[in-house]
């Protein structure tokens, strides 16, 4: 199932050349981790459908057109943009179509380790040459500033995109190379990042700007790590920095354009993060992606630079996204109108935005919060947001997406093809396609496995070559079988995470059992040995089916009930029940069995109790009557959230009536 | 606390100069009926306070600027209309001013009869003048279509209301008139009518059309009964009629304009009620006002045709209303999209619609339908949106006004002094103004009391002037005390309806009881005799408090109940209760207390009970937990629902969790 890279394999040790503090933690790299089993099936998906799929929607003309007549689009998206309805005064989701392709070269760079597909690679490298003669002399590139509203680059960094697409053309540039070891975009994209540092920056004479969108930062770190050019993660460390300062730059940007700056559509810059310096935050505000962006941006930096201010507030702005602001499912954003955060607690189930780029998002911040460490308070997250809110947002076959993954549906929310804003189908792309390395990183005499499942990682410690294979039917099942082979015998650290949601769990190496109590801080355990050839590994989770409670003051939630099975949040659908969804009761004594059912949504673990349904009998005469409906037994089954809305339409919901 | 009307007091005999077939029952004239007690507090707000703020309101320049500065008003309204920003292809609110202008005069018409008040008088009198200097040679009449938009009358009356107005106006009018003995307003709307029916109408040469929003055909019965012309009740007869017939003179009249009928805003024609011939229709869909004003019109014509064809689907239409589209307060139509209904058992209550004109539209349609003679299914459901979706819509003391009437609040949903869709105001205004017109109707030889409440009626009967006086603390109190003063004994028949929510009820006659099952059908109980002076009736309504259902197939209420006492629905608001409310859980087995209180909201019956909330306890390190939220006892008060958003801000909730 995976391939070679198809070009000159990217080397891990070329990536480190930085003389500035390394992550005490770095994630293995995407080759180096082969995933089989449950993550196995959703990166095939992405290498044999999404990634193809990517590469046709962003180069079909008029495509919202072709694909969804009902859905007018707002404007045309063909290669490098025409001018066709655009003006100088024109802000559209299409400004932002570089940064569609930036994440489709991504996610297609890390499907061709999985799958060598020359005819996908080849299309990759014609866009490239495109963006290549794209580029002015100056090293400026942005095919809609170039094509569509010339004269006007650098004139709205608040509403416009521009340093957005450059970092996702980064992310994209950086990962090609790795994956093929072509470096023409990344040469490219390195241009115009040292362009970027001519026009923005602390110097008296540029422009002390970021952008409205975060996003260049996370990528000028991966650039800073690629190169080795420490000028990258300073620009980073600028934009992290400066972001937010008096006097604020978008209001004098607006005035510099002729604007009111109190023009702003979205009235404050807590949309976009900026309206207080980032270590005086506390609360997660505004739009949901760009503040996970943020956050990830400010996690690398916090780590390069061993920066501990930044650190205490991400540490605030985790605790207050997850006890205040977060889904069960680690969706996060409720409200459309801000693609954002509200209030406290406010996390309406059908109206549920959480946008699947929002989950991915908190995916990328949680990741990089490992970074510091093995920590369960964020892994135990990552692997929430990872195995629900996410995925949710790709169909089984990778085929179609939802941008909004609401926690109850009467059936009228179902996959898009495609999405006038286009930004979630290559961001779950690219997440799913480098899954393995969410799996696993390294230190330099430790190796922290944050994820389980079917896997092969493959790295060196303490210059030995070590392979480790994970044997686990994960997530269905808690019993994984860890064997290490070191080509020599070699001592480090194994830290396991223990997820919080597992009731009970034994280890054992080589069959002899460790005291979990002993080994565990901060939800790993921890085992330190000179490892060799064919050790043993034995970790069982115990995987209890639990009802889940929300805080009261969720009142969304109140008197409801969510039932989840290790990672998993799970919920019902029409198809699986007689009752109508609202009608059903789960009471709390109910017995709730799993059962495996190979054969369901490309093999599922179910869940079914005896629940009650009210009843319709004897409402023929009026809508309102003071006899409480009588109930019938009937049976629940549920399957997981991930996987809602593979099969025909129908209603869906999570939180379920507490009985 | 009533007056003599200031000027010549209508004669009810004047009314009735149409050889056409009587309403069997026709509702008692404002004049005939004083209210007190709970009404009459309600009518005195209105005749001190909402009349005189209509006044102001509806001539105030700039006015929704200047009102609330937070919400800016798409256009600007003064005296009739200044040209300033509108085009010929503007549609706006405010092309209907004239009829808040006729809803106003309404309002201050029915105002008089209850307070002398002069000032006012003179004021509207001087806004009639207007309209007589404003209207054309030929009898038109629009200070839209003649300031704003000239060139353009009969051009669309699919979406611009121009019948609309001239509805509002015409029962402003015939109110007037009956208020003030002044006709020159009713000689200006017939001459406009005169026009209007060689516009439009059946023969050859005429534009086969109607008007978008329905009224015009309810203010044609009225304006056929006050003049004894037959000719304006065959107009709103062809009104009724020719809706929904094809060619449909929408898509004619959209092409006879240059435009695609496809075009429509709102997509469906069900919008505005003519996708079928109204004798066809079953389903109670779109617009929720222009539903009820078409179906109080269709009821009119029935009863005036004696049209069994339009009174079956009158029939259907209300069983389809009332078995899956009203709100438990009466209020309907449930979405902001279309203003009115969606699909059937759709109720949601935080994002309640129900429009006040809706409520106060279905109290319109149920009393014509007890123009067939006395019938509980209708008069139950009129009293419903009496006192709870329809007076909610008006401040306790007139002043303040709901355009939305939500089951359910977070505290940010208040009233407004005014709405730049200024429809409500008036609306309820003239209602209270009229309610004594809802108590009673009479037949030759019968009298029907459809409400209870302190008041006087007088009326004649078989030539005999009778007055019936009912002594009560209604809605608080279920007893009745009727004294029955005729002027010499007369037989007729007394038909007192026993509502439906009534778990039994006593009557009798001079103290001799009457068994109710010898006597009652269609809810109500008839008592025939020949009344003397002094008769006395005696009717003990049990007024039980109850908790309600809502059918199972309502997503939005399963699991919960709500609480009522005789009409009146109640809702628990956070200025009475500890706990956020969507904590509280009311236990099936807690008794409830009803009190009164008559220090509270004007007086106002509270119930009270023990109920359970939610405790907070332990949810510190996240957002859920396998554990359910612990319970605590609280104190439940609820108040009765039209009262609520009379003190300060804070939730409010209809629906509780069911225990």
């Amino acid at each position: 199932m995976t391939a070679s890279p198809s070009a000159q394999p990217f080397k891990a040790n070329e990536l480190e050349k930085t003389g500035k503090p390394k992550l005490a933690f770095r994630p293995l790299l995407v080759p180096q981790v082969d995933v089989h089993g449950f993550w196995g099936d959703r990166a095939d998906a992405v290498a044999s459908a999404t990634a193809g799929i990517l590469y046709d929607r962003c180069v079909e003309a008029r495509m919202l057109e072709q694909i969804d007549p009902d859905r007018p689009s707002p404007g045309v998206v063909i290669p490098f943009h025409v001018s066709d309805g655009f003006t100088a005064r024109t802000v559209t989701t299409q400004m932002f179509w570089d940064s569609d392709w930036g994440k489709t070269i991504e996610t297609a760079a890390y499907s061709l380790y999985r799958r060598k597909n020359p005819e996908l690679e080849k299309k990759i490298d014609a866009v490239i040459d495109m963006y290549e003669k794209l580029q002015r002399p100056d090293g400026y590139l942005s095919s809609w500033y170039q094509r569509i509203q010339p004269g006007l680059r650098w004139t709205n960094l608040r509403d416009c995109h521009e340093l957005y697409c450059a970092g996702h053309l980064i992310e994209g540039a950086v990962a090609y190379y790795q994956a093929t070891g072509k470096r023409k975009l990344l040469d490219v994209m390195c241009r115009f990042v040292d362009h970027i540092a001519t026009v923005l920056g602390p110097q008296p004479g540029q422009k002390h700007g970021y952008c409205g969108h975060e996003e260049i930062e996370l990528a000028l770190v991966k650039l800073a790590r690629v190169t080795g050019e420490q000028k990258y993660m300073e620009l980073a460390k600028y934009f992290i920095d400066q972001r937010g300062q008096q006097p604020h730059y978008f209001d004098e940007e607006a005035r510099a354009r002729g604007a009111d700056p109190k023009d702003f559509h979205f009235k404050t810059y807590e949309y976009n993060q900026s309206h207080i310096p980032v270590r005086e935050q506390d609360k997660v505000v505004g739009h949901a992606v760009r503040a996970m962006y943020l956050y990830s941006g400010m996690a690398d930096i916090a780590t390069e630079y061993g920066d501990d201010t930044l650190r205490a507030a991400l540490d605030r702005l985790w605790d207050d996204l997850t006890t205040k602001s977060l889904y069960i499912t680690g969706g996060l954003g409720p409200s459309a109108d801000n693609e954002g955060f509200t209030s406290d607690y406010d996390l309406p189930n059908e109206s549920a935005y959480a946008e699947t780029c929002a989950a991915v998002g908190l995916v990328f911040w949680a990741s990089r919060m490992l970074g510091m460490g093995p920590n369960a308070r964020y892994a135990d997250m990552m692997e929430r947001a990872l195995y629900n809110g996410s995925i949710s947002g790709l169909s089984l076959d990778g085929s179609l997406f939802f941008y909004e993954n609401p926690l109850e549906s009467r059936g009228a929310h179902n996959r898009w093809k495609w999405h006038r804003c286009p930004c979630c189908p290559p961001n779950i792309g690219r997440m799913v396609a480098s899954i393995g390395s969410y799996f696993y990183s390294l230190a330099d005499d430790a190796v922290a496995v944050h994820l389980y499942g079917d896997s092969t990682a493959r790295f060196d410690i303490s210059g030995v070559p070590v392979s480790l294979t994970q044997a686990s039917r994960y997530p269905w099942d808690g019993a994984v079988g860890i064997t290490l082979e070191p080509q020599a015998p070699v001592e480090f650290t194994l830290h396991l995470r223990i997820p919080d949601w597992s009731a009970s769990a034994e280890l054992a190496v080589n069959g002899d059992p460790v005291n979990l109590d002993d080994v565990t801080s901060d939800g790993y355990a921890a085992i330190r040995r000179t490892w060799k050839k064919g050790d043993q590994v034995r970790l069982d989770l115990e995987m209890p089916i639990e009802r889940l409670y929300a805080n009261p003051q969720v009142r969304q939630d109140a008197g409801r009930v969510a039932l989840s099975r290790g990672p998993l949040i799970y919920c019902v659908e029409a198809t699986d029940n007689e009752s109508q969804l609202h009608r059903l009761t789960l009471p709390r004594t109910a017995p709730v069995e799993a059962q495996l059912r190979p054969e369901l949504l490309g093999g599922v673990v179910t869940l079914s109790t005896t629940a009650q349904a009210d009843a319709g009998d004897g409402w023929q005469s009026g809508l309102y009557r003071p006899e409480p409906p009588a109930t019938t037994q009937t049976r629940l089954t549920a399957i997981p959230y991930f996987a809602w809305d593979n099969r025909e339409s129908g209603e869906m919901l999570v939180w379920l009536r507490d009985g």
